[in-house]
């Protein structure tokens, strides 16, 4: 797919995480021409109103001094789709960094396919193709050869999924994690100070940790869905969202953690993959446990045969911290592409 | 160097590690072949007082049976050594697993050396030679196009070495571990018991935690030398230990212990890498920060600049966690190999 040391991207949706990855990709250039021998050629960004497209190379630089720069550009065509502009570009990787549709996946899904229907390598910042379709995306990637990444999905750029190539001799039976930011930071404020539920997560809406609407961090879909991500991935299952059986934190009142601290515990918001089991429930922790992290960090704790538990904790969110994950993708897809090729 | 489906190694020194590669090895033996399609066919271990040599491969079955096996074996050739054999065997891979030599690095050093010059490509969960002769390994294994893994020499099993391909695109700017399980299950004690340094210390030994002689672990050189491997690996440095300042946690005490926790802070035996320096010392640490761990686990936090902080964290020793560390780099090595050749 890399021919040569030029790679050709499109990147589709160019909100926090698109943006910060395109500023990474500037900052980086010289470094990754020194380091991996390649150079980046982005040759489409897809909004939702039209694309800025240029065989040519779009100037990043010029871009992101002015945002608004986008749709007065020379090449901005408006009412145009990434999906039925895909196959008509010739390009390598697909970048899909699109907001996330918790109940269809779309337009990412579609997105995802497209490229990957027309043999093109896939990274992905949006969860929800792959909590609902996992097993579509991957059969078409295998069926055509393609690479398909997404380490932002889970945890952001903390390495959750690609530690699975870290491990590989090893065998990992259980995972264990906290991957919402709003859940873990609700409790512990309530944990903290006695405060109730309500009032925590209008401090955590203050402080801009939780969304708007923040009901699918709070009653668990989010966390589900990257807990079927996780353990697709790192345990070989093929899991949807629909066998997770998910409970939220909005029962939770400062009484009950006050009797788990009465006993050395604290509740925290788990998500669990464990004997073909797949749950995310409020669950005791021991306060020494490792699990027991505070405010809006992810953690993940992978149970291994062989060598205990493995836990690998950061920041969640961000959409610097998203643009870093696409930009390791982003390395490792050429990295492999060269040894594949060469 | 992998001809074929056929990999062929060598082992030096069965001692815990190395025998628990075997029982590994042995373990996971059909998942290998299903899973990477690869045999590892064993054709010798080098003992310190002589040579179990098969070049028909080794019955690692019948050699776990019953260990007194290894010298009683027909194939066993007393009072050789490994130095002036590695040459005449024909192998792809050389595991180098013997007690390591804080001083010398050898022989551990020297097998590498000879392996490389060989064009033989290397294991080791022997630490020496890579915090002594780190530069002098790697120029070599890279005029001869070898590679040279070393996993196990840090945090064991915990991939604190590997990671840095998990984080290609981001620039990590510090880390801070605690990687010596001896000194922390002895600072954790000490605070949460108020006890004084020796009965920690006798606690520990009594327990196995810490060696007969702790001097390496409770002055701090061990940690450094692992601290030497993770900056180099890690942040692209070329140091050697003698480029770390080190400082023990014998002169702690449980008053100045008493002291930190007046201020929410305890105290950790830390190994830091930060602006081209080296440092072991022990340090003040916020109790609720991430590097707060108990008892004996390692934990390594990378100061990244685009996600923060990203920590990892598992059980720093065994003889199961370093052969599984040695399972890792030795699967990772085929897997290259087969991108490189085929």
């Amino acid at each position: 797919m890399c021919k040569g040391m030029e790679v050709k991207i499109c990147l589709i949706g160019m909100g926090n995480v698109g943006s910060s990855f395109l500023k990474l990709l500037k900052e980086k250039r010289e470094n990754i021409i020194d380091k991996f021998n390649f150079n980046t050629k982005l040759v489409a960004i897809f909004e939702h109103d039209g694309a800025l497209i240029n065989s040519n190379g779009i100037d990043i630089d010029n871009l992101l001094m002015d945002h608004s720069n986008l749709r007065k550009n020379k090449y901005w065509i408006s009412n145009v789709k990434a999906q039925d502009l895909i196959s008509t570009l010739e390009i390598d990787i697909c970048i899909e960094a699109t907001p996330t549709n918790p109940e269809t996946g779309e337009p990412g899904l579609t997105h995802i396919l497209e490229a990957l229907s027309n043999n093109i390598d896939v990274i992905s910042s949006n969860k929800a193709p792959f909590y609902l379709q996992y097993n579509k995306i991957k059969n078409l990637a295998d069926k055509n050869g393609c690479l398909v990444k997404f380490e932002a999905t889970v945890a952001s750029c903390v390495p959750a999924l690609s530690i699975r190539h870290n491990l590989i001799g090893n065998t990992i039976s259980r995972i264990r994690a906290i991957l919402t930011g709003t859940s873990n930071y609700i409790l512990s404020r309530m944990t903290a100070e006695g405060v109730s539920f309500s009032v925590a997560l209008k401090e955590a809406q203050e402080l801009g940790y939780a969304e708007t609407d923040p009901t699918l961090d709070i009653n668990g879909y989010d966390t589900a869905g990257k807990l079927v991500i996780l353990s697709n991935e790192l345990l070989g299952w093929s899991k949807s969202i629909e066998d997770v059986s998910i409970k939220g934190i909005t029962e939770i009142t400062p009484h009950a953690l006050e009797l788990a601290k009465l006993d050395g515990y604290v509740i925290k918001h788990l998500a669990i993959a464990e004997n073909d089991n797949l749950l995310v429930e409020p669950r005791l922790v021991k306060r020494e446990s490792p699990l027991n992290v505070q405010g809006t960090l992810n953690i993940i704790e992978l149970q291994t045969k062989y060598a205990g538990s493995i836990v690998i904790m950061g920041k969640g969110a961000g959409g610097f911290e998203a643009g870093a994950a696409i930009l390791n993708d982003l390395i490792s897809i050429v990295k492999e592409r060269e040894n594949l090729y060469n």
